[in-house]
């Protein structure tokens, strides 16, 4: 990882962990509750979703008091999607990230109603910003909600169950990878766009580069399970073929599939020309998401 | 119950069934999740939140053509509880209103992920306000949010699960009330006091009323229980006792609960005196509540 990208992580990182710990503290709720949603919050992670909002307002040289707050905001969406995801009527997973799974520690009922707090503790978040006008806080609940729900995380959730069952098109595919994790990294990028209130063209290259490079992470996810080594992945190598999960190097073969990375990479890249930076933190994250071997 | 609250119920139940139909059918997700989600939308219901947001206004003589949105996120809201509350892992119901819960028919990921998305979509509705000024459409999400959440609803739901193992003092069994069902009743006529911006006295009173017609639906629920019969009420008689639930017959005695209800009813009714007008809509609600017999 480019240097410049990693010191920014490095000193963020801290940040935002600090933040979603004081809003946790903050919470007047039961006490089994409140350690349920504090549990997962604090679980650690790569806190890439909160990073995006910040790097992109960094690139835009916009210096904005609310951005840890939306930043906040979207790592509780992803937290409470977590969890319910690893419910055992999800995916069923007792571990994540080395610890046990939220309702294998609270049990389920405990699980799901601290996905659900969550989820409304991210949009009482949005009500607090201080320096944004009123309309355009509106307009980042209204891009959170969708970005999160029915026509978008939510939504490509039920794809990937329901993609589980059958043989996907290269269509079908893309179109779980852009609802189940592509609307929220969007969300990210344009939540910084909307909070420097850059202009229109600028704001579609940014959800240009957005969509590329989800769509390009989870190709590279898919390449690494094949090529890379257990001890490289931290997890078991070749565990999306024994899973019979469909993935980009089954549906296209592994060159192919890395072709198609080659291109996501390149489009994101030409998409951020309009910031005239060659060092932009977006810019290195691209790169970092091809070049990565874990 | 009162003709006047009579005639409008009937005419505001169907359009909010309208306007919910209308919100479902305009929602771009994959089927089986929109599908799972309008089936409990669609079931059925008293429909009391959305008709105490537009009741509050009625009273408060204000018309406003938000009302309707701000009803139908309140629904969205209560409807995602229900579809959460009645999983396997928490209340374990197979049916509601007659008709099977929501993952009997799709499962349960499909529930679950049909409750998160209409939490989601309750919030996306709230910022789609066009008459009101952005300020006070953000105190309204703030507000919804808070009474929805792990500070609300999430956090009694919570109480109600760990009070099944325990005996509870009234306090308790008021407290557990008071934030799993009375957090959202409060929000439908604060919403209403909002949306007419009346002055923080009267806001003040309606929100006591709020409070106290809650707690006394709720008495009045645990008296039926107990004095009505099966045919009255359309559920099992007793069944409280059966279940060992906690009731405040149970911890007071039947006269002292019937003291009670009356004493939360008389504290409404007097909450009111500001209106002017016997012939209230809320104030006819608060009487219907203590004086129905199923």
């Amino acid at each position: 990882m480019h240097d410049k990208l990693q010191s920014f992580i490095d000193e963020h990182k801290v940040i935002i962990e600090e933040s979603l710990s004081q809003i946790m503290s903050e919470l007047d709720a039961p006490e089994s509750l409140k350690s349920s949603m504090a549990y997962s919050i604090n679980a650690g992670g790569k806190r890439i979703r909160p990073l995006l909002v910040l790097a992109t307002l960094e690139d835009l040289k916009v210096n904005c008091s609310d951005a840890l707050k939306v930043a906040c905001a979207v790592e509780l969406i992803h937290t409470y999607s977590l969890i319910h995801d690893d419910l055992p009527s999800m995916d069923d997973d007792d571990f994540r990230r080395g610890s046990l799974t939220n309702h294998k520690v609270y049990g389920e009922a405990v699980a799901i109603l601290a996905g659900d707090g969550l989820q409304a503790l991210a949009f009482e978040l949005l009500t607090k910003l201080t320096d944004t006008p009123p309309q355009l806080a509106i307009e980042l609940i209204g891009l959170l909600s969708k970005a999160s729900g029915a026509e978008g995380m939510v939504g490509g959730q039920i794809l990937d169950i329901e993609g589980e069952r059958k043989q996907l098109s290269l269509i079908e595919l893309e179109n779980v990878h852009i609802n189940k994790t592509g609307a929220l990294l969007s969300f990210c990028v344009e939540a910084g766009a909307v909070l420097a209130t850059i202009p229109i063209e600028d704001k579609e290259r940014l959800m240009i580069y957005a969509k590329n490079i989800g769509l390009a992470f989870q190709i590279q996810d898919d390449i690494l399970d094949v090529t890379a080594s257990t001890e490289e992945l931290g997890k078991t190598a070749g565990s999306d073929e024994t899973s019979e999960k469909m993935t980009y190097p089954a549906l296209l073969g592994l060159e192919k599939a890395k072709e198609r990375l080659g291109e996501h990479h390149r489009i994101a890249r030409e998409s951020l020309e309009f910031l005239n930076n060659d060092e932009s933190l977006l810019g290195h994250l691209a790169d970092y998401i091809v070049e990565r071997r874990y």
